[in-house]
This record gives structure tokens, C-alpha cells and sequence, in this order.
């Protein structure tokens, strides 16, 4: 049902969305990080076709974001559950970005529905830009620079 | 060309990706990122039909992702270039997390073609979640709350 993809040889970003680049997979992710794990709780709350989930949990799971791990429950077949890997947890920080920018420049008018907050201390979390020392950084003081594996344009 | 896209009511997630929710939206950031402006260089840059960029630049400059400013060269009819507003600026941190995730996860073996350092000082940055101190969470630490804005699921 699903092929490998081919993903962008030079760009991170290209290659990120290679496998994440459809809002669908963002909507999984984000039901995920709430909690869901089986087939039917993904297509209940997102109302997806289940032939588009089924394709999208199964590239999930090929490029490591999601495991499936079988499950029985009394007088039914088995079934597959999808949980998250480290590297599944680790797009927190993406949907996080997606989220702030959403609140911040596409505001509902009742507010947010989601916020994130410290589990110690009860303090507002964003995400940000930081150093090697965990410290936040202005924006304007971080700079993209090109490695020797950039690829030289021709033309 | 473009019509006015029906955000998603509650969720920012899916509201950023409403309006981004495309790769050539972000692969069009990555290239204005880099100092793009005009029609011609997002073209020969990514490769992309010229009614789709149109498409998806008259969305970024209808949610003010962009602004349009005209320019003419010397013999030339007028053009437009498009800037990134504030609010496009914004976007670099997310940009800069699927960057991050991408070098992490789906590494090319020649290792990252760019890599992020702060100006001053020239450290290694990445992105983060951070409290309201500007320091650094381990990302278990966060919690994400359902405020009073939250859908009330039927059924």
C-alpha cells in the first residue's frame, strides 16, 4: 500500500516533509501525542478515509515514527496498535512550533485550546531557538551557514 | 487564483497547516530564507510549475506571510518581489525544527548541508522548548492542557 519514498538528497527540510509532508500526518501525530494508539480512535477523531490512514500510519511506521505492536481483545482478532518511537516523540517540538505559530498569527478568537505549560513549577513553555548552554536566543543572532556538502548550483 | 482557505476552528496545528500545509510552502520559505524574492528565482530554484508558485504565493501574501512590493528593472515591465513580514520571519523556528529533525532522523550520510550558529559568539543552536526564563526544558517536563476553549467531543 505504501512505497519508499524518495527523499530529498541535499535538504533537511525537504526531507522532513518528505515523510511528514501532508497535513494528515501532522493530525495523526497530534491525536498520538493525545493519547491515541488504535486504528479506529485515529479514524473517529479525525474522520479520515481509512484507506488515507492506513496509508499514512504504515509510512509512519516504515521511516520509524510509529511502531505497531499487536494487541487482542477478548472475542476479537488481533489488532495493531501504533505508538510512538523516541523519534515520533521527538516531532513534540515540531507540532510545538506549528502550534505557537498558529496561536500567534492565526488566533481563534476564544484564545488557544491547548496550552503547554512546565509539569514543575506550572511555567508557560514556547519553543525557540537555543545554544549549546540551553539558553534562548534572539532570533536575528542565530545564522544558517552552507557545509562543504551544500550543493553547488549549476547555472 | 486563490481562494480563502476555511481554517480549522480549534485546532492551531491544523490552522498553521491550513495555510502551510503543502511542502512548496515551506520549500518557498526556505528559498525566501535564503534571500529570494522574485517570481523567477523561487521558479528556477524548486523546479515548480509556474500556476502552482503563483497559487501558493498569493496565499502566503493573503496571510501575511509575505508582502508584495513592485520593482521594475531598466527596460523591464514592473514585477513583483515578495518579502517575508514579521510574522514569515516567525516561521524560521519552525523551519528550523523540521531541519533538525530531519539531520536527526533521515541523515544523508555526507552529513547536514547547513547547520545553525549564533552570530555572536558562534555556538551551536537548536530548537527547543523554554520556559518563560528563556531556559531550556527537558521535553518530558512539558504538559500540554486542554484550556476552556477545548471542543467538548460528541459521542
Amino acid at each position: 500500500m505504501t512505497s519508499s519514498k524518495t527523499l530529498d538528497p541535499y535538504c533537511s527540510v525537504a526531507r522532513s516533509l518528505g515523510v511528514l509532508g501532508d497535513r494528515w500526518m501532522f493530525l495523526i501525530l497530534r491525536e498520538a501525542f493525545g493519547g491515541a494508539t488504535r486504528f479506529a480512535e485515529f479514524h473517529s477523531a479525525l474522520g479520515i478515509a481509512r484507506d488515507v490512514l492506513a496509508d499514512r500510519l504504515a509510512t509512519l511506521v516504515e521511516y520509524g515514527v510509529m511502531t505497531k505492536e499487536p494487541y487482542q481483545e477478548p472475542g476479537q482478532r488481533s489488532r495493531d496498535a501504533y505508538l510512538l518511537t523516541d523519534a515520533g516523540r521527538d516531532l513534540r517540538v515540531v507540532l510545538g512550533s506549528l502550534q505557537q505559530w498558529g496561536d500567534t498569527y492565526l488566533p481563534r478568537p476564544g484564545g488557544p485550546t491547548i496550552v503547554r505549560r512546565t509539569h514543575r513549577g506550572d511555567r508557560p513553555v514556547h519553543v525557540a531557538f537555543v545554544d549549546d548552554r540551553g539558553r534562548e536566543l534572539d532570533p536575528d543572532d542565530v545564522v544558517a551557514h552552507r557545509t562543504d556538502q551544500y550543493p553547488v548550483r549549476d547555472g
